[in-house]
C-alpha cells in the first residue's frame, strides 16, 4: 500500500480521469451527426486516433495514458503494473469517461445529441461475429501499445502517441462498420449511462471480450513474440505492489524515477 | 530591459509576426468555400494543424511558434517568459494576424471571399456552451503545448511540430461545428477587423476566455500533474525579465542559447 | 541450417504470419463496400498505410515485418537474409493471408463480402500497362523500406513504421485507379483463393511483375545509389545462411541480437 | 570541377533524376479524374505531400531530395551548394520531370489524361494574384526545408521526411483552389511539354516567380531569422565548388562524408 503515499500514484489517477473524460468528451463529440447523410468514418476515425496521440503526448509520462480498461487490464496480465493500480486506473476511467460524456450533452444542442454515438451493431453482423471483430481490434492495438512502450527497443520508433494513436484509427476505419468500434470499454459505458440505454448495453457495448482481447495481446507479446525474462515471484511481488515495476505500463523513458516524483510535491 | 538590447529577442518577435501572417494566410484560405455545399471539415482541420506543425518546425527554435495570444499568455502564467516578451508576442501576433488577412483578402476572388472564415457559433450554441467547448479546445491544446516543450522529457517524443499541429487538428474536428474552432484569438481577430464585422465579435469572436483555458492549462500541468521546482522569488524574476528562462516558451533543445544567437548578429 | 534452431528465427516466422494475416484482415476488410457509391480511396489507402504502419512498429524488431513476398524477395536480392529464411517468410506470408481473408469472411455480412476486394483491373488499362504500374509502386516502395531500414543511417528519419506506411499509401492512392494497388502477391493472392476466382488470377491477380519491381528497387539501392562493400562471397554465405546478416531485413538498432533472443527462451 | 569526379555528385544527380521523375508520375497521376465530380483536393494534396516524404525518405541521404528546381536555387542562393551542382540538378529535375510525364501518359488511358493535371488559374483569380500566392506557398515551403535541414538543430524534430512532406500538402490545400498549386517548375514543365500546351505555359506554368519566393526564403532564413556565419569569401568558394559544403542542401547526418562515398564505388 506504499503506493497511496506516493504523489505520483496519485498524479497518475488523476491524469487518467482527466484524459478518458477528453477522450470521450473529444472522440463522441466528433462523431455526433451535425449534417444529413452517411458517418464521415476516415473523420471520426482520425479524431479518435488525434485524441489518443495528444492524450499519449499529455499525460504518457504521468500515467501512461492508457485511457482504456482494456489497455489498463493489458498491462497488469503483463505485470506490469499493481491490482492496487490498476483498479484505481480502471476506476478513474470509467469516472473520467462519464463525466467527458455528462460535459458533451450539457454543450450539445438536442437535436444534435442523438443517443450520443452509442456503439451499435451493423443488423448484418451477429454478436459472436461481433466479437471476433472486436478482439481482432483489441488484439492489434495492445500489440501495437505493448511493442511501442517496450522500455527494451531503442530504434528509430518515432512518436509513441501517434503509434499508438494510428493504430487506434485503423481499428475505427475497420470497425465502425461492423460494430461502431468500441475498443473502449470506457468510451462504450458513458452514452449508455447518459441516455440510459441498457437494453442493448450489457449485451453487445459492455464489451467484456474486449478484455479477452488485451489480455490476449498481452500474453502474445510478453510470452510468444517477445518474452521477457520475469520470473514468477518477480511477477507476483509487481502485481501485489510489493515492488515497483520498471515500467508501470509507461512509455519508457518519458517518466520520471518514482523517488523524484514524490520529492517533486 | 536588456532583452531589447538581445538580437535574438527582436528576431523572436519578427518570427512571431512573420508566422502569424503565414498561419492566417494558409489556415482562412484553406477554409474559404471555393465550390457550393458542406464545408469539407477534414479538410479545413488538416490545413490549420499542418500550417501550425510547419511553422513549429520552420522557427520553432526562433521564437517558440506560438502563433497565438493564449498560447503565449500560458506560457506567461507558466512564468516561462518575460512579461515584456509576452507583449511584444502577442502585439506581433495581432498585428500578422491582420497583415495575413490582408493579403487573404487581396489575393482572393470577391466571390469567394465570404466573411473570410470568421469564426460563427451554431444556431443552435449558447453562448455559455460555447465557452465551455472552446475552454476544453484551449485546455487539450496548452497541456499538449506544455508537455511537448517540456524540457525535462526525454522519452520518444517523435515531432514536436506534429504533436502540436495534430492536437489543433483535433480541436477543429470537433469544435469547428460549434462555434468554429477559434482556438486563436489573434485568428478570430483578423477577419473581424478585415470584413469590419464587430456586432457579434465583440461578445463571440473576441475570445477573452481562450485565456482562460490557456491559464488552466498551464496551471494544471505545471503546478498539478508536472510540477515544476521553481520558487516563487524564480517565477517573479523570469516574469520581470530580470533572469533570463530557460526555455522561454520554445520547444527543448531547438534553440541556440542566447549568448550565441546575440554574437551570430 | 544452425537458424532452425533458434528461437528468435520461429519467432520471426511467427510474427510474419500473424502480421500479414492482420494486414489482410485489416486491409481488405476496410476496402469492402457497406455503402453504394464509389470507393473512398483516400480512406482505403489510409487504412493499408496505417495497418503496416502498425504492424511495422508491433513486429519489425521480431521480424522486420515484411509483410509481403516481394518485400522478403528485395531482401534475398540484396543478400540480407538467407535463402531459407526467406522461403519460410514467403510461405508464412501466403498462409497468413489466407487465414486472414478467411477469418474477414467468416465475420462479413454475405451482403457486403462481394469478391473480397480482389484486385482488378480498369477496363481501359491493359496488362501491360498495369504491370508498368505495378512495377512502379513497388519501386518506390521497395526504395523507401531499403533506405528507411539501412542501418548505415543516422539522421532524422522519424519513424520507420509511418515512413515504410506512408510509402504504401502513396501507391495506393495512385494505383487504386489502375489495377487496385496490390502491392503485394499475398494480398492479392488471399482473396482469389476464398472467392475461388482464379480465372483472372493467374494473369493479373498472381502479380509475378512484383518481384520483379522489388528485386530491381534492391539493386537500385544497394548497388547505384548507396552501394554496400560487401564481397560476393560475404553476399552468398548469407544467402546459405552460413552467416548470420548484420540486419535480417530488419530496421537497425530494434533488433535484440540473434544470441540474446535464443537465451530468452 | 573536382566534383565531376566524384561517384557520390553523380549518384546525386541520378537520385534527382529519378526522384523528380517519380514525383511527377505519382503527384500528377494521383491528380488525374478518373471520376466525374469536382477535384478530391484532400487527396491530391496528401498524394503531394506523401510522394515527397516517401522520395526524402529514400533519397534525401543522397541528394537531399530537392526534386524542385525552386528549391536547389535557393540552396544555391544560400551557398549550401556549388553553381555546377545546382545546375546539374536542375537539369536533372527537368529531365525527370519529363520522363515520369511521359511513362504516366504512357500508362493511362487515354479518356482519363485529360491535361496530365496541367497547372491551371482559377478563372477569376489575376496573374498578380496568382503570383503573389505562389510566393507565399514556396516561401513557407522553402522556409520548412531550410530549417528542417539545419544542421545546426538538434531537438525533437521528428521525421524530415514528413516535416517537407506535409507542408508541402498545405500548399496544395491552399493553393489548388488559386493556381493549382505548381510550387515546382520541373512539375508544372513536364505536362506543357507532353500535351505541347505552350500558350498559357510561358506566361502562367513557366513559374520563374517561384524561384523568387525560393530565394526570398532562403535570405529570410539564412539571414534574417537563424543567422549562418560564413563569411563572403566562404559563400563564393562553395558556390565554386572549390571547397565542400557542410550540407550540399542535405539533411544533417543522413549523408555520407564524400571520401566514403567514393570510396565505395
Amino acid at each position: 500500500m506504499w503506493e497511496l503515499r506516493s504523489a505520483s500514484f496519485w498524479r497518475a489517477i488523476f491524469a487518467e480521469f482527466f484524459a478518458t473524460l477528453f477522450y470521450v468528451f473529444f472522440g463522441l463529440g466528433a462523431s455526433l451527426r451535425w449534417t444529413p447523410g452517411p458517418l464521415h468514418v476516415l473523420q471520426v476515425a482520425l479524431a479518435f486516433g488525434l485524441a489518443l496521440a495528444t492524450l499519449v503526448q499529455a499525460v504518457g509520462h504521468i500515467s501512461g495514458a492508457h485511457v482504456n480498461p482494456a489497455v489498463t487490464f493489458a498491462f497488469l496480465v503483463g505485470s506490469q503494473m499493481s491490482l492496487l493500480r490498476a483498479f484505481c486506473y480502471i476506476a478513474a476511467q470509467l469516472l473520467g469517461a462519464v463525466a467527458g460524456a455528462a460535459v458533451l450533452y450539457s454543450v450539445t444542442p438536442p437535436a444534435v445529441r442523438g443517443n450520443l454515438a452509442l456503439n451499435t451493431l451493423h443488423p448484418g453482423v451477429s454478436v459472436g461475429q461481433a466479437t471476433t471483430v472486436e478482439i481482432f481490434l483489441t488484439l492489434q492495438f495492445v500489440l501495437c501499445i505493448f511493442a511501442t512502450y517496450d522500455e527494451r527497443r531503442n530504434g528509430r520508433l518515432g512518436s509513441v502517441a501517434l503509434a499508438v494513436g494510428f493504430s487506434l484509427t485503423l481499428g475505427h476505419l475497420f470497425g465502425m462498420y461492423y460494430t461502431g468500434a468500441g475498443m473502449n470499454p470506457a468510451r462504450s459505458f458513458a452514452p449508455a449511462i447518459l441516455t440510459r440505454n441498457f437494453t442493448n448495453h450489457w449485451v453487445i457495448s459492455n464489451k467484456y471480450w474486449l478484455f479477452i482481447g488485451g489480455g490476449l495481446g498481452s500474453l502474445l507479446y510478453d510470452f510468444l513474440l517477445f518474452p521477457r525474462l520475469k520470473s514468477v515471484s518477480e511477477r507476483l511481488s509487481i502485481l501485489k505492489g510489493v515492488r515497483p515495476s520498471d515500467s508501470n505500463g509507461q512509455p519508457e523513458g518519458t517518466g520520471e524515477p518514482v523517488e523524484l516524483k514524490t520529492q517533486a510535491l
